[in-house]
């Protein structure tokens, strides 16, 4: 096989053929699903979560991950966190040409264990090929399906006022990791993204505690803006408080250097919980006992419910309080 | 709005929201969906087909259609020549910075049209924006979920030594609709791409006809790769007649003039089907019915079965006959 990827293994023909046998069903086993263009898979539920997103993040490979191991944990996590056991995803490459046939196969190879980590499986994909500067490298969009066992759903329509706010660990660090990345910033090279599958770590706490309203994973836009859209989505205002917020040193650090808002960085393996009062301290305590949430705190609370426009507050350390609204403009593209 | 995308747009703060409102809601009607991650979904059936297909088409516009059109009528196709009835499908925008709010917008609003005719909701989005230079204009990555009617399940391994083969009309316009369309041959102008959903008419088929052992979407690589595809994944030889594959006159001059075989160009609105030999009759007669397989004829037939690599042959009007490969090296790149 050439060691380049050129505009024909695009085509859908003998090099198409080749590639598909050589590297991607090698990595990810499809088997038999590769005879059919939609392949049949067994699916004993009634209810499915279905996703898709695509990554297009720059560089291709960062301290912590590459954008292989991104796109099968953002895609397990849009499912877990909805509530549903992760199942079956597809991949869909777009490759420019002239892209090195080993990074391809890097990417394709942590793609598969991820996903083996993670337990869904990768049952079908597309490769295209652009010319040469018509993409950058390689791009990749997932879809993702998931099943909903029975009692797991979430029921956003309980948020009530005094629901407590909870953060799964430090935010900042995918944000910070991709800059660093970036070979204008080769600098503050320790941080690592957080990139991680999360849905072991969900199923636990569903199965062991009730009272979780909604999780989301706070990803494009950071912490403040996916509360910022709970709270519109769901009707509610909040107030978090700025101390509580769990930042790593380096990470405070490069921020305060790039000037940018911890708040609004991006995170691939975090997650927000609301979750009844009384069942708060065994949420995090389950969150601590884990790798991914070691550092797992009480952020805020839900401060009034059934608000028509819900609002985010944020508390800082001199007493003050200013309201926070969605990432305004650009702060960092392609982080994801 | 801003008239054109830029990076902002795909940041996932302010300005993606304002685009998610504004172009996609409005045109897919998610509603209560984009609350939430993964949506969930009703899905009564044990048995899902699932699918996806990266879209990178050059130009985006094109006589008889556009990216987006052709991006549902590509994966209706996928889940419905698997016997699958299309559901759901989800919708991955990459977009090049300057790309005109409108032209995005109208590929937004075909795609809804296209969906609502063919019945499937598209029911989660994703939007990345990329510097200039970085992507061409516009890429979409689609994903689709079908659902298993009793009783609609196809049987491959009944193929059978004698079985017809039928092919539901002309081959090779979208192939050629692409080439005019791109600047340099501006002149070949009323070949329209026959880019359509199937999934009507396929179902119509299975409703009605017994018997049909498989049917394949001859896209990317055209009638030879797929039917090449076909005879090796399910073990089988088989031979088509050259003359009786239906051809439009002024695609066979467009091929003569270009160098193009129109048995390895891509058609985006066709179907293969093999058909146990006594239905083929009645298979003909439900298509020529039905506006999409108005040209369908009876193209060859199997002529081995449980070979261990199965062949495909072309009967020429010569009396000769010659082996036909996958599509080997390049043809016309950006096709689909």
């Amino acid at each position: 096989m050439q060691q380049r990827i050129n505009l024909a293994h695009g085509e859908g023909g003998e090099l198409t053929h080749k590639l598909i046998k050589e590297v991607f069903e090698k990595a990810f086993g499809h088997g038999e699903h590769t005879k059919y263009d939609a392949p049949m898979l067994e699916c004993k539920s009634e209810i499915i979560a279905f996703t898709t997103d695509s990554y297009v993040v720059k560089p291709i490979f960062f301290p912590g991950g590459n954008i292989g191991k991104l796109a099968v944990t953002g895609t397990v996590n849009d499912l877990a966190v909805s509530g549903a056991v992760p199942k079956y995803m597809t991949a869909g490459f777009i490759i420019e040409e002239g892209l090195s046939l080993r990074y391809l196969k890097e990417v394709v190879d942590s793609m598969a264990a991820e996903a083996k980590k993670a337990g869904i499986r990768i049952i079908a994909g597309d490769t295209k090929v652009v010319e040469k500067g018509s993409a950058d490298q390689l791009f990749i969009n997932t879809a993702g399906v998931g099943i909903l066992e029975s009692g797991q759903k979430l029921h956003q329509e309980n948020i009530q006022e005094g629901d407590s706010i909870i953060l799964s660990g430090t935010i900042g660090d995918h944000g910070i990791a991709i800059v660093s990345a970036r070979e204008e910033l080769g600098l503050i090279s320790d941080i690592k993204s957080d990139c991680a599958s999360l849905n072991g770590l969900i199923q636990e706490l569903l199965q062991k505690v009730k009272g979780i309203r909604v999780i989301k994973d706070p990803t494009r836009g950071g912490l403040a803006t996916a509360l910022v859209e709970l709270c519109e989505d769901f009707h509610f205002t909040s107030e978090i408080l700025e101390e509580s917020i769990p930042i790593r040193n380096d990470v405070h650090g490069a921020c305060d250097i790039l000037g940018f808002d911890p708040l609004y960085l991006a995170n691939e393996g975090k997650m927000i919980l609301i979750v009844e009062s009384k069942n708060k301290e065994r949420v995090l305590q389950i969150l601590k006992k884990h790798p991914l949430g070691e550092k797992a705190a009480i952020i805020g609370r839900v401060t009034s419910r059934n608000v028509s426009a819900g609002e985010l507050f944020l508390k800082t350390p001199l007493g003050t309080t200013r309201r926070l609204q969605r990432l305004s403009g650009m702060l960092l593209p392609r982080i994801c």
